[in-house]
């Protein structure tokens, strides 16, 4: 049996281990930085405290688990040696017949890897609880600040990004800011809550069609966001966000703008593009290596002349696609190429409010918001996060409130050092 | 309208604020350190991945939200002037015409605060979630183990303390390491895991009746759990647990023993017990301070010729009994002495198996497990995470899983740092 190794238990490496286990005709390794896969479309929901960490995420070795033929490791992969056909982790090294490399992603600084700090991105569990800490404390700073020109600079957030992440960060903000927090403050007025949603190009979720980036704008303004389109930041920092020359102060900045690819592909040495994505044959493997393949954010993939996007989507399609390919080796049939089918997008803007398209057809407001909801909720893995999700969203939706508005240290040494205070 | 502030989100302070917000004859300060209360009593299902951080937590002002005569302020009280009447705060100086201390405690190690790094004791939603971390890493550390003594040796869990905490964080890793972990690990049998729970004192959970300590020590063993009582612990270090000249070598150590009160106390320049508790009279108001009272952990109160214990109970009565006081002041009535009443205690062993005593009546077996169960998520504050925590349970029940199996790094900056490998 070929042993088939697995870097990345995200969307397009989780679903290529499970049909490769289902096969049963290989051996497969999975190794991941983290035990749990995540649900990454919903991660915004719980940097606004409206799901918690456990409802979008699963152990990689709960799902795969039953297949005896699967492996499941816990490591960081440094890099791969193409010709020895090893990958080097922190823990041992590994040697396959097949390599599928699904590393992901990580957000893109434009260069400024400083302006983190201020702005942390949305890719990783940690970061959304360290967004939702940093919201919920600016608030709690507000309430008992006394100067209402702090209390103004605590109260403005300023969103860096207007793709789907963006919108719907921003989103967020504004329905936590008018209904959720609202009866809870009584020094300070909620509802005058400055957000700032920046995006570089002419319009949000350029993605999208014209009409839908239109309607997103105009749903974001009724709550309370203000959009600046065709604005680029050029500096961040503890004051705030600089756009052009101008200072917007504030002490919350939230970044999602560019993504890079893992940075496993450097070491590969073969033909990236200006992104830093691999860029790969029609049936996903490098180019002249027909044994090391590369899936979703990581890879460069032309379809029909059009470079597939970074979306869960085009990553399950392609983790699924493997199977059928190494099977074609086994019976020594062509490999048959990889073609996206585009099940459409969407972006939610907050309660009853969304865009959608699908091919031609385009959706909005609550219509949308429902589609999103049921295919978010169908294709959350295990079947318990899909119940508790919708219990969870149902709770919210009756109550405006968010179940997991909790203020946790960022560090647990910093508590146990600041344990003597009170 | 008197200004009564009170210090601590706990159960007392909560309850007093809640009790004397309905009063409507009164202004009153809250002052916590976190912006949620926590559901204490269920914070070692949280470390032992059962239930999610905000299933037991709640944020403070949501649940005093609507009281118009209520103020929730987020922040670090330091010192009491008992002179002054002021409180000192990070943010601020805080006035009272009343002060209700509810500080609560935090773990004491006996004077090796050097102990913690190795052995984290369990009071907060951080400890918890880094107990979850430590010990969900440790298997995965020893999946990818190829030692067989380094497996083992990841494999052995020390919980230092027989009292409630220590007996449920031991039988819960017992069933974790039997039924929860036992398919998803495959290079190791996570049944072999060796838990030992270690008691200076000759037996188990001394509060409870003698017979009662003896099943809670015989369903510990059915669980894969080692009870050494009378065996006391000399020190605490990387390589593991020193009993006495003997050492356990053990990556995964936790600290169930001793508690030490707020060190506010010691601000207060009033007489203390041993343990550094207030002493207070019938009222709970501090000696010739009748306008300053001290509740729960924090306080030495003596009912009876017995010292209260530190228990959930105990403070959510003193809490309410703060209304009666202040409202008899107002009336110029003289003072209602408090007097606890005991519901009596409770341990969960694990599935099917508690231990519980009311008065005479002692109880073990499925039957103690139900009505813990009945108790826990009857008490549990606010509707919404009574029905999920039921529901994570009656999950749990049924798959043997646990909904919250997550490693998330324990600093979100070293992960920042860590991003670019994979």
């Amino acid at each position: 049996m070929k042993h088939v190794l697995v870097v990345g238990g995200g969307f397009g490496g989780l679903n290529a281990a499970k049909a490769l286990a289902k096969a049963n005709k290989f051996k497969i390794t999975i190794v991941d930085r983290r035990n749990h896969h995540l649900f990454q479309p919903l991660l915004y929901q719980v940097a606004m405290a409206g799901l918690s960490p456990a409802e979008i995420a699963t152990p990689i070795r709960t799902i795969l688990s039953g297949n005896k033929n699967v492996k499941v490791f816990l490591g960081n992969v440094h890099s791969v040696d193409l010709s020895k056909k090893t990958v080097t982790t922190d823990f041992a090294t590994l040697f396959y017949d097949y390599l599928i490399l699904a590393c992901g992603s990580k957000h893109s600084y434009f260069g400024h890897d400083e302006w983190e700090e201020n702005a942390p991105g949305l890719k990783t569990l940690e970061q959304a609880t360290e967004i939702r800490r940093r919201v919920l404390l600016a608030y709690e700073l507000a309430e008992r600040e006394t100067s209402a020109e702090k209390q103004k600079l605590l109260q403005t957030f300023v969103v860096v990004g207007g793709g789907p992440t963006g919108v719907e960060l921003a989103g967020a903000l504004g329905e936590i800011s008018r209904f959720t927090l609202a009866k809870d403050f009584t020094a300070i007025d909620s509802k005058s809550t400055r957000i700032i949603l920046i995006e570089a190009g002419p319009r949000l979720l350029p993605s999208f069609a014209e009409d839908l980036s239109a309607r997103a704008a105009k749903d974001l303004e009724k709550r309370g966001v203000t959009v600046w389109t065709n604005r680029r930041v050029t500096n961040i920092t503890a004051d705030g966000v600089y756009v052009g020359e101008e200072l917007i102060p504030t002490k919350t900045a939230l970044w999602a703008a560019g993504v890079l690819p893992s940075s496993v592909n450097k070491t590969l040495k073969v033909p990236l593009d200006k992104q830093g994505r691999v860029i790969v044959e029609s049936d996903l493997s490098i180019k002249n290596h027909p044994e090391v393949f590369v899936l979703g954010d990581q890879a460069h993939f032309e379809d029909k002349g059009e470079v597939l996007p970074g979306l869960a989507p085009v990553a399950i399609q392609q983790g699924r696609h493997m199977v059928k390919i190494l099977k074609a080796d086994i019976d020594n049939k062509p490999r048959p190429s990889f073609h996206y089918v585009d099940k459409g997008q969407m972006a939610a803007i907050g309660r009853k409010s969304a865009v959608g398209q699908m091919n031609k057809a385009k959706f909005v407001g609550i219509v949308a918001w429902f589609m999103w909801l049921a295919v978010h909720i169908y294709y959350l893995i295990g079947f318990k996060n899909r119940l508790f999700v919708f219990l969870s969203w149902a709770w919210s939706y009756i109550t405006f409130g968010r179940g997991a508005r909790l203020i946790v240290s960022k560090e647990w040494r910093t508590h146990v050092l600041s344990k003597n205070s009170k």
